[in-house]
Formats: structure tokens, sequence, C-alpha cells
């Protein structure tokens, strides 16, 4: 039985940095090579990174991945590593580009996979199964493919497949077994959602079951806008056992010795397969000997609790989302309140205190408890305070008009959201917009006022799960012998906007132990009136809940993109990603 | 040869409101009914509105809308009008509506037409082309249907069809051909696009010669938060003529008499037909008596210029946001320029000179001729006048902080915005913003500044098509002998913001008649860098304005809504519509 050590390159690319993300696949190639693998693979889409959404259409952005794959290969045998076989995502179309306007853009674009070797291109897969619900769009960018590609490496019949492929029966993993495959190569974009790491390995085992063969399983890290790739890269036996898993939310190279069938022709041919699909056979004439020494053991990775992973989830958010658009800094309106306290310290995880600049902004209405509770965190964190009173500003405005009521609350929040963006503009930080799921949910909040800002770290957090959060943080610096970072007041006391006297959210809203079910049943769960009320809710409230939500869907709108946790975060748009470093342009 | 008195009836349905829509529905028959029609036909998804998006998902609002359907077709028999047949888009699904939180949401909706007779519903069809492209995401929310159903009225043999049935040949009307029959309804939600008029008809007359029959084509109108349905509904018989045609952007009974081939056994049977789909008959038996007196002639439009067309867009889409909103008024500021002076406008032939509020908020860099041209804007149209000072707003933040340069230009748009909010909070009025598409496009504008409204009517509009549209509004009051409503000196001066001494537009962007030509090809035409050069643009600028455009993308995320008059508007997302008026909730 032939050994092939495999290295599963789990990888940070950004959308539209071409020349960058093909340097981490010359890089990490150099890394797995020198640790004697035989075999590399990279994500899904690795040259082009992840969702490239309506970069499809650009003819000239499809022209440039290709010839960025090229290049890649002619590189990749420049530096010596031509007999390491490297599968790449990236994105392909058939035939040349076109350049008549009239042509229909995006016509035959492929979402693809090149096995690299010696300079050239060995194979090609094109994806099979195109997801088109949640995030994915692919039945507007792609054309299925419809051919299994399968390469002979090392002696071992090796399948070439991509993401979605795993998560339908049938298709590519169906034909794998028919073509007497011994490797499934699996390359993922997959987007990081609670508990999807649950869903995974049951999936893989039960592919692995469907086409008799092992599967290396590899996903991309990072966070792309909206979206964070957990990574969970794994490798699984044929018989189900799971040899080898990946850490998630950080760069990984997973190397790990498998032991493979060695190849046989299939008993009935080619002919006849799952699907519409047929098969496409390649040999490649030469790889890597097979390594001498101590074998190499990927191990398995402890899974975490669930406070954990949305945690690092959201601090490789905000990170990547920073870091990708070249932001220097980012700044956030400190209110005391557990919110505002939390979005801080993720943003000092992500970045270092040192980028990090907390503005307490009191007003008449502000408890003297927030200013120190605001005061404590940024001790406790080292993030650069400042307090910018804002009283005048707003005297200035009811002094030139007759405002009252929920005006001159919302008056304050706006005050406050003009300080910030001048701090913006002035100094070069994003600003951080901290309003929490549920917020956005009732539209709790004042549009161009708290809701300012260029990305919003809790955006996708139920405010149930912020104080969970918060508990966790702390009793996890506590554990590693740490200051808790969160002060005990923030978490505490009863929520407050403080923009009238005496003000509770509670005036407004039921109590979030009371809200956030209704919420979750509602928006993540489309669950209706009466669903709700036979899980129990109380009529009354489920009627004012609902209200809230259906008439405060303009609010969600003009709200900041943050990172994405749930399979139901609240606006993501399908147009170019933000984060595009594809300029091809001077 | 038989005749049909048909009614098109082009009407403005309501995403989400089924009884109103409902109630449109039993109002216009009766109307058809008196008129002596023999076939009613209503737009695509009638009882729903279109486009319904994530509504599809909950399962209430699927029972709701085939619950709804049933109603109306008992009402309208309670109405006296059982015996006219009734064709009315709805949305269905297979199977009762699931009750489990984990079946998938959904799965086995149907975009569906029925036909309703004597109190019951004597057809069904199911769209058989899912268009998801562009505007449309069917294939996220559609199971295509894979029959044809044909039914005999009054002696002629009439085939059901739905919108993009008809934009791609094979499919329906090609098995339209092989069942035999002499009348195709085709009932549409087919938006507005800047010449589409000029290719419907060519479509609709090469749809004809494939079935070999007759086409009724009905289309709804009126504006559904960014898109704007045009109407449009026409009859073309089978050898191509144009029998009657229906005004744009105005609710129409477009009722005529149409002589069409009785219905004969087709000479194969029903077998072995286009597309994998078979055909289902059925009859009526008994339709309204065929009308005595003068023929019913719908009559053939006019055409109209370019602007008119684009003018009573902007007009009908800013008109419906702001009622099916239940906005009372809009407010908007007045610089004195050319993109507020037209978006005023637009909103007074909306909404009339009582419902919008226009002020004027100088700072110390207002030029007198911009305090003069927004009076002058006011007093022609008899809007609601307002000046609001703002400079002591601006020297409080000045005072307080540390700021300079841009950062004081993007200050005083923002306290302008925070102006027009407050109003908006003190008195219910709608904040309409108005940066054109040209300014979109390279993010020449202020966020949380300008940018701040829940509408922009002039979002899709590029600046040399405001300006053409100024002139002709202006040449139109005069050719019906009323003032011009635009100021002159606001279609001629040199654009500026006025944020600090002597700025225009031109000390940061190219002269508009060389931007918008290179917007327009890189935007709406997505040519690349080369392909703008081999048009004749200058590199450099060509340089300049792609790296505006491709930095813009934050800001462009951040922008109202506002109706779209091209294929390629800015931001337009799937999610709820904004004007949902289905509540399940008390």
């Amino acid at each position: 039985m032939p050994t092939l050590r495999l290295a599963l390159c789990q990888v940070d690319p950004t959308v539209g940095d071409l020349a960058g993300n093909a340097d981490l696949v010359r890089a990490w190639s150099r890394q797995a090579a020198d640790a004697g693998a035989q075999l590399a693979l990279f994500p899904e889409l690795m040259l082009t990174g992840y969702p490239v959404e309506d970069l499809v259409f650009r003819r000239s952005f499809v022209a440039a991945s290709k010839a960025a794959l090229e290049r890649l290969a002619a590189d990749l045998a420049t530096d010596g590593l031509g007999e390491l076989p490297v599968l790449v995502g990236y994105l392909d179309a058939d035939g040349p580009p076109q350049v008549s306007a009239d042509a229909e853009p995006g016509r035959g674009a492929r979402n693809a996979a090149a096995l690299l070797h010696r300079g050239g291109v060995a194979a090609r897969y094109f994806k099979h199964h195109l997801p088109n619900y949640g995030v994915f769009d692919e039945d507007r960018y792609f054309v299925p493919g419809d051919t299994l590609n399968v390469v002979r490496i090392g002696g071992v019949d090796v399948a070439l497949t991509i993401c979605e492929d795993l998560w339908q029966a049938g298709g590519p993993f169906a034909v794998a077994r028919q073509a007497g495959v011994g490797l499934v190569l699996n390359i993922n974009g997959s987007p990081y959602e609670l508990n999807k790491d649950d869903i995974r390995l049951p999936l893989v085992r039960r592919r692995a079951a469907e086409a008799g063969a092992a599967i290396a399983y590899v996903n991309m890290v990072g966070g792309q806008d909206e979206l964070v790739y957990d990574g969970d890269s794994m490798i699984v036996s044929a018989d189900g056992t799971l040899l080898a898993r990946a850490p998630q939310f950080v760069e990984h190279l997973l190397l790990h010795d498998v032991a493979l069938p060695a190849a046989r022709e299939p008993a009935g041919g080619d002919g006849e397969l799952s699907d519409g699909m047929r098969v496409v056979r390649a040999e490649l004439d030469a790889i890597p000997p097979a390594p001498t020494g101590e074998p190499a053991v990927g191990g398995v990775i402890a899974p975490v609790a669930d406070e954990a992973e949305v945690w690092q989830a959201l601090v490789l958010g905000l990170r990547d989302y920073v870091n990708k658009n070249r932001f220097p800094s980012v700044v956030l309106g400190l209110s005391g309140g557990i919110d505002s306290a939390v979005s801080a310290v993720i943003a000092v995880d992500a970045l270092g205190p040192d980028r990090v600049v907390g503005v307490s902004m009191p007003s008449q209405h502000s408890s003297e408890h927030s200013r120190a509770d605001a005061e404590d965190l940024a001790k406790r964190t080292g993030l650069d305070y400042r307090v910018q009173p804002m009283q005048p500003m707003v005297d200035a405005f009811l002094a030139s008009m007759s405002l009252s009521g929920v005006t001159v609350e919302n008056l304050q929040a706006r005050v406050r959201g003009v300080i910030l963006m001048a701090l913006s503009n002035q100094e070069g930080h994003l600003v951080l917009t901290t309003g929490n799921k549920s917020e956005l949910a009732v539209g709790y909040s004042t549009l161009y006022g708290d809701s300012v800002g260029g990305y919003n770290p809790v955006k996708d957090v139920w405010k149930t799960l912020i104080w969970r959060l918060a508990k966790w943080r702390n009793a996890d610096a506590e554990r590693r012998g740490e200051t808790p970072p969160i002060p005990e007041s923030s978490i505490g006391k009863p929520p407050s906007a403080e923009l009238s006297p005496g003000q509770l959210d509670s005036d407004t809203l039921p109590d979030y132990d009371v809200l956030d079910p209704i919420l979750i049943g509602y928006v993540d769960g489309d669950l209706g009136r009466d669903g709700l009320i036979e899980s129990g809710h109380d009529p009354a409230i489920v009627d004012r809940v609902l209200r809230m939500v259906d008439t405060a869907e303009y609010k969600r709108r003009q709200s900041a993109p943050g990172t994405k946790i749930s399979h139901k975060a609240f606006g993501r748009d399908r147009r170019l990603p933000i984060t595009n470093r594809w300029r091809e342009h001077g």
C-alpha cells in the first residue's frame, strides 16, 4: 500500500489580490516541500480569493486570473518546486475572454481547480455542484463542470473536487467510487457558522463511505468582508477514521502521511457514470520521493467551547477587515455599556491596544458610573482613551431649532456620530459601530447616530450572547492569570442608551432573555407568529416584537458590515467585495 | 373565427399587501366585466406583489398567499363575476406548508398563475423559465414548472405563461405551437430599464411566430423599492401585428377584441414535447357572452422621448416609495445646484408641492446665487421653503475639536445631515438625498453627510443625464404654457459642493462630459482599463477615475435606495423588500 505525505495548506487569501495570493502559494509550497510533502492542497478560488462576486463579470479579471495561474506554475518550477503537485483553486472561463461589449459577461465562467506540476497544468477540474443558497450565488456566476478528473499520483488514483461537491450526495463522490479512486481531494471556501464544525466531520465521513476513498479536506481561513473562514481542514480515511484535523481560525500546515490503495483499473471502465458525469484520467510522471525518517502526523485538534469559537471568529473577522482594507487603526465610542466594552476588547485582541482609540462622549444624561466604567475598561486594556464632551454641540442645535422628545435623544446620538467621523477623517481611523444583533433586529438605534461606522464587530451577535462572551473572555483571562478586560459593572448593570434621564432599554424593549428567543425564532428560524406562540411565547409580546422587526428593515439596510457567525446575519449584499485588492489601473 | 374581448389589467400591487392586492383584482375585474370583457389578465405574482424575495421562505406567507387566492376566487363569484375567467399571479408551494423548523424553507415554492372561474381555480400554471440574473434570483426561490396548461375558453385554446417564459426560446412557447393553441397569455413583473420598451415588442413578435399564436402580454406598473414597473402591456397577433399597446407608468385597462382560431385537436397528440414539458388541458364550461355593439379597440400608444420616459419612471418610483411606506411628506436640502433642484421637482411632480419641504442651509461658504437659486426654485414650484443657517452648529464643533482641511468640509455636510434628520424626526418627513450616479460612482460625497436620507430620486441618473432631464422638464413646461420649474442658473452654473472657498467639482473630478462616458463604460459596460483606452479615453484620466470607483465601494453600500433606470444601478440587495405590507402580527 503506497503512502503519500499530504500537505493541507490552510491559508488566508484576499479577494482580488492575485499577486499576493500567488505569493502565499509559493511560500507555503516551499514549507510543504521542505517538510517532505508529496502533494500540496490550497483552498477553493485560492488565487482570486472567495467570494469574487461581480468580479466574475469582468473579462479583464478572468483573463488576469488565468494568466496568474500560468505564471504561478512557472514560478513554482523556477523555485525548484516543480516536482511537487500543487492543487490550487482559480477562476477560469471557456475560450478566450470576450472583448465585445455585447457578449453576455460571465458566460462560461468556472469555479476551477488546477493541479500544477513541472511548470504547467497537469489537470483541471470544474466544480460540479454549485451552491445557490445562503451566502452563495454560484448559479449566477458559474457554469457547472461535468467531468471528474482523476490523476495518478505516486501510484494512487486521486480525484479532484471542490467544496459543494462534498455537501450533496451523488455527483463527483459517487463517480469517484465508480472510477475506483483511493483519495479524493476537496478544496473549500466554506464560511464559518456557529457549530458548522460539528456538521463537517460527519459529512466528510459520509462522503468517504460514498466514494470508498480517503478524503483530504482543506478550507481557507480568514476574514473577507462579512464572511470569516474557520479552516478546520481535515483528513478522513476510507473507513471514516479521522486521521488529522487542523485548528480553527489560524493559518496552519496540516502535514500527514496517508496510506492509500494502489491504483487499479476500474472493472467496468469509465462509462455510464452518476449524474451525467464522465471521467478524465491523467498521470504524473514523477513526484517527490517518499520521505524517510519519522512519519508525519498532523494531529487532531481538541474542540473548544462555543464562546471561544465565536470570539476567535469575531477577532479574526475584524483583524482581516482592518488589515485587508489597510486601515492603520480603529476608533469607537465607549459608553461604559457592555456592547462597546466587548467590541473594544475584540478590537484590542485583533489589533493590539496601540491601534484602538476609545472615546468617551459624555452628555448631561451620562451617569457617573458610565464614565468610570469606560475609563476602567481603557485602563484594563491599555487602549488609547479620550474624553470628548458633546454637550456644547448638542446645545448649538437646540438653540437654533425647535426640537423635543425622541428627536433630542436621536440628536445626541448623531452628534456623537459626527464626532467619531471627524476623528476618522482627521486621524485615519476606521470607525467601529457596536449595535448588537438584537438591537439591529428591532431597530433600537439611531440612524446616522450610534449606527455610524465602517464595521460592526458584533453585528451578528444576539445581546444574550454578548453577555456570555463577556463572561467567557473575563474567565479565560483569569484562567491565564491575566486581568479580566471587561469591568464587572459593565456586565452586571441594566442596559441603557442614556439619552434621557433615567432611561433603560427595558422601557422600550422586553427583557433580553424574553426578546432574544423570539428574535431567534423569527429571524434565524423563519418561524411565523403562530409558530412562535406554539413555542410558548406570550402572544402580545410576539406581536410587539414582530412589529418592531418588520418596521426596522430600512435601518438594517443602512448598517455597517460585520462578521457573520450565523446562517442568517442581517444584510449581506451581492456586489463587489469591499476588501477587493484587484486594481487593473495604474 | 371566434372573437374574444380581452382585458389586460395593468395595475400597481404592493409586495405583501395580500388583501389590498386582492381588492385591486376585484375592482378591475368589475371594470373589465362592465366593459364586456370575456377574459381578464393580471400581472405576475399579482396577489403577493413582486419581488417577494425572502418572504418566500416564510411558510406562513406562502400559506397566506394560497388562502388569499381561494378567498379571491370565492369573492369574485360573490361579486357576480364568477363567469369571467380571471388570470392572476400568486405564490404557491407543493403540498401543505411545512411546520417543522427543520424542513428546508422555501422548498417547492412556485411562481404560479391561477385561472379563476365560477368561484374556484380552473387551471394553474407554474413558471417554467426562472431568471437568475440582474435583479432576479428565482433559482434561489422557486422550483420550475414542467407542464403547459392549455384552457379552452370560448372555443379557443389558450396557453398560460409567465414573464421569463417569453424571454427564452424553446420551452412554453414552442410547446404552445405543438399543442396548437390560438392565444398565449403572458403575465409579467418586468421592471423598467431605459429603452427596454424598444426590446419588448420585437421579442413578443418573435414568440408569436414561435408559438404560431397571438400573445396577450400584461405587465405591472408602479414602484416597488428600487424597481419601477412601466406597464407597456400589449397584444400582438400570430402574424406579428401590434393590435394594442398601453401607455407606460400609469394604471390602465387595455380592452381589445381579438379574432382567434377555433380550437382543434393537435395532429400528433400531446406527446414528445419541447424541453421535457407536457400539456395539461382544461375547458371552461361558460364565459360571458360575446358583447354586442361597437368592437373594443385598445389603441396603440405613441412612443415618447427618452427624457420623458426616465422622468416618468423617477416620479412614479418616488411616489410609490413614499406612499407605500406611508410617509406624509419629504424633506430635502436645497443647495441651489442642479441635483437638488431636479430632485425637488421630481418630488413636487410625484407628491404635489404641499408634501415637499425644501431647506436651504447656508454656511459661510454658500454663495449669494446659491441661496437665490434655491429660493427661486421654491417660488416656481410652490414647495414648503425653509432657511436654517448652520454656522453656529459647525462653530460649536470647531471650538471643541482640532479639525482641519477636508475634515471641516465633511463636518459641514454632516451638520446638514443632522439638521435634516432632526426635521424628519420632529415632523415625520422622509429625507431625500440627491447624489447622482456619477457622484456615487466616484465617491464624491460625505458619508453621513449629503448622503443622509431614506430615498434618492436620482440615484441611478448620471450627471449628464441630470442636465438633460432638467432641460427637457423646463421645455416641456413651456410647451404646456407653464412656468419652467428649474432656475436657468441652476442648470448653467459650474457644479460646486460649496464646502470651502471658491470650490468647484472640477477641482476634484474631470469634467462630467469626460467623466460620464468613462463611468458608463466601466460600470454599465463592464469594460476594463484596456477596453476604455481602446475606446479612445485618456489613459491617465481612466486610471484616475477607476481608482476613485474602486475605492468608493463602501460609501455606495451605505447609500439610500432609489429608482433603478438602468441594468446596473448601484446596490440593490436581496432581502425583505422595504415596502412590505405583509404583517401577520396583530
